[in-house]
């Protein structure tokens, strides 16, 4: 079973309260506390096949829905481009001197990050 | 049944492609498309209640995945910030006469439009 932490964290980040308890329950061990599937096997008292079945149950819906929605994308556009605007901004604190141009612009840019968080 | 086009026309936009194809198909012709119930089940050779039940499935889907993720509230909220922030980058540009200032907050506008679309 090929580990796919990236990609996996993101979408599960989003989608994963669709998942059922168990998957989410060995998605947070597999993933987010990175034990293996014998160690989670052993601690709940399955087989590492079981794990491994339920984990992957768990990825193909989660791959499914991105699938469907392009919504893991889409937000991932959007804080490139507030990124983007983010290094415009402050190349326009860099350059002007002019005080209340340069007050805007500093309310301007704490919105930004509040739109990344 | 009461219709509540607005909520689950913009749920039905992040979410519809998650529905099954006949619950996409009622959606599009009951909201999008402002058919009744009984123009949709005349139209398909089905009962008005089998429509009803079918969209009621389908309504539940969506507003159990809003209620679970919560991505249309996040993406709305960006969209508020983002309005705001456009609306700071416009008084920016009325305030000052810097050529080069100006030319840069024109170019943040228009990324900051792009975000919206």
């Amino acid at each position: 079973m090929e580990k796919h932490t990236f990609e996996m964290t993101l979408l599960f980040d989003f989608y994963g309260d669709l998942l059922t308890g168990k998957q989410q329950e060995y998605f947070d061990l597999y993933y987010n506390g990175d034990l293996s599937l014998s160690e989670i096997a052993e601690a709940d008292g399955i087989t590492r096949q079981g794990v491994r079945s339920v984990l992957k149950r768990g990825e193909d819906t989660l791959t499914d829905i991105e699938e469907k929605t392009g919504l893991v994308r889409r937000f991932g556009e959007q804080r490139l481009l507030v990124a983007g605007i983010e290094a415009q901004v402050r190349t326009l604190l860099e350059k002007t001197a002019e005080p209340e141009t340069r007050a805007l612009a500093g309310r301007i840019l704490e919105d930004l990050q509040s739109l990344g968080d």
